[in-house]
């Protein structure tokens, strides 16, 4: 078997507007099938999306855990439903089968534009080479956080996330809006040719693998109490040492990282993490050496 | 009678953050008075700015023209209720009565720090004088328009807005903080200085009239089908003329100004005037000359 149907996915957080502009610059007729393969193109939240907010109930990039207890909630809370839906519809088993799928996010961070993946699966490993050899975009590898789970790629058997900003909510950029057209371009082209066997993929992938995330400092009353240092701000994929600063409190007192390990902070103030208690993720750089497995994999899907 | 208070009020739109962190560096015992004049600082919108959004029921800012409707609006409409309450707390007639207003928001447009004011009111003229002449800053001057009205310093008999962009809703951004920093701490000198005649205000004030607002271009169904322009998003105050590009929507076509007149576009794409049909607002530039009255004016308060 190989890919038949990809499916992306703009506005799975309401608020992230830009790839929902993107994408429909290519969900039209003629633009369904790409070189034998079939795209579908959906907006995750839509309803999120219609009011401007990252969500109703829950996040819906962290609600593709529950898909098990489909009866148990349905009709409780929005996002799982809507969660279950999208795997119904276009999961591996859905009605509508899709093998890989592309969730487009932005970020108020610095990020520019990087991938991120969810785990060391082998056929994302395939993508990611794809756009990284293309265009040396950062990858961002998040394994392990207990304290986030529930990704929408997950529930494909490959996919990853392409994220971009610096951009606000709601706001649209056109200059956002077009590194999203030409990532989604880009993909369409490159799958192919990897389908087809026209393209080599590198010997390496760089990736900044997610270590955990730190919170901002807060008072007594759990406020928060510190503001990004402005040697920090904007400063996503840049290392940092111990002593270099993280915080800036209203006191005017700089908090320090003081960790002994070399870190390089993605995320940095993004708006709608202080509800999680994340002011900034943390990564360690790695390199990861090509297999024919990857290759192997992603033609068995 | 001279200037006894002063009200500073940030977080009237509960997501503009940068200046609610920025008067907390104020809002100490030893900084309540300055040279004879008390300051009070408040959160305009407290629910709001702890929820992290612009409003609960209505804009606040938009709120103090019901104020004569207190009982039919008490406890049904939050901000009412709150501009109300400010009123009757600060108001020219309140429990602590303060003579002027200062209103401190963040915009989305890349408007850079600037001053707004509602009508001609003289001594509004002298304040803004204050502010231009030692920074240069651009004066945004809001009347005539029907649409818009209610606003927060209309209810104090001297006051105006500092406008400062671009920063996004609910994003800690030291730049701007900082910019609040310096222009609190001037405005509490310059006035000091104007009262007590230690300062002389400049011959002529420029400044960019409101002359109307332009929505974006809209499908069959009332959905925004035109991005801002790559060529005029961030352009906030510069001057366009006939057939320079607004906006381009999603089958490519530019949208152009068609106007005869020179026009000076603001608040560019700011996200939060989507909901009130706002695109961008435009303005003429006029100077307008000194006169002793404005001084007679403020001297009365």
């Amino acid at each position: 078997m190989t890919v038949q149907r990809i499916l992306i996915v703009s506005g799975t957080h309401g608020n992230e507007i830009n790839p929902v502009w993107a994408v429909n610059q290519f969900n039209r007729e003629e633009n369904r099938i790409k070189k034998g393969i079939e795209y579908e193109y959906i907006i995750g939240n839509p309803i999120a999306y219609e009011k401007g907010c990252r969500y109703l109930d829950v996040d819906l990039n962290r609600s593709f855990k529950e898909s098990k207890n489909y009866h148990q909630y349905k009709n409780t809370i929005y996002e799982i439903n809507r969660a279950n839906f999208l795997v119904d519809q276009f999961g591996i088993d859905g009605s509508k089968p899709c093998q890989i799928a592309i969730d487009l996010h932005t970020t108020t961070a610095n990020m520019g534009t990087s991938i991120v993946l969810y785990g060391r699966r082998f056929r994302d490993f395939c993508l990611a080479a794809l756009l990284q050899n293309k265009f040396g975009l950062p990858i961002y590898l998040h394994e392990k956080d207990k304290d986030q789970t529930g990704f929408l790629v997950e529930a494909w058997p490959c996919g990853l996330v392409i994220e971009i900003g610096a951009v606000a909510q709601n706001f649209y950029d056109p200059k956002i809006i077009n590194r999203f057209l030409i990532i989604i371009s880009s993909l369409r082209e490159e799958i192919s040719k990897l389908q087809n066997k026209l393209i080599e993929l590198p010997k390496e992938l760089i990736i900044h693998v997610h270590k955990g995330s730190i919170d901002y400092p807060r008072d007594e009353k759990g406020n928060i109490d510190g503001l990004i240092h402005p040697e920090r701000i904007n400063q996503d994929w840049k290392m940092i040492k111990k002593g270099d600063p993280l915080f800036l409190d209203s006191h005017g007192i700089v908090h320090k990282y003081d960790g002994d390990q070399l870190i390089w902070p993605v995320f940095i103030g993004e708006v709608a993490y202080k509800e999680k208690k994340i002011a900034m993720s943390y990564t360690q750089k790695e390199v990861i050496y090509f297999k024919n497995e990857w290759i192997q994999e992603f033609e068995r899907l």
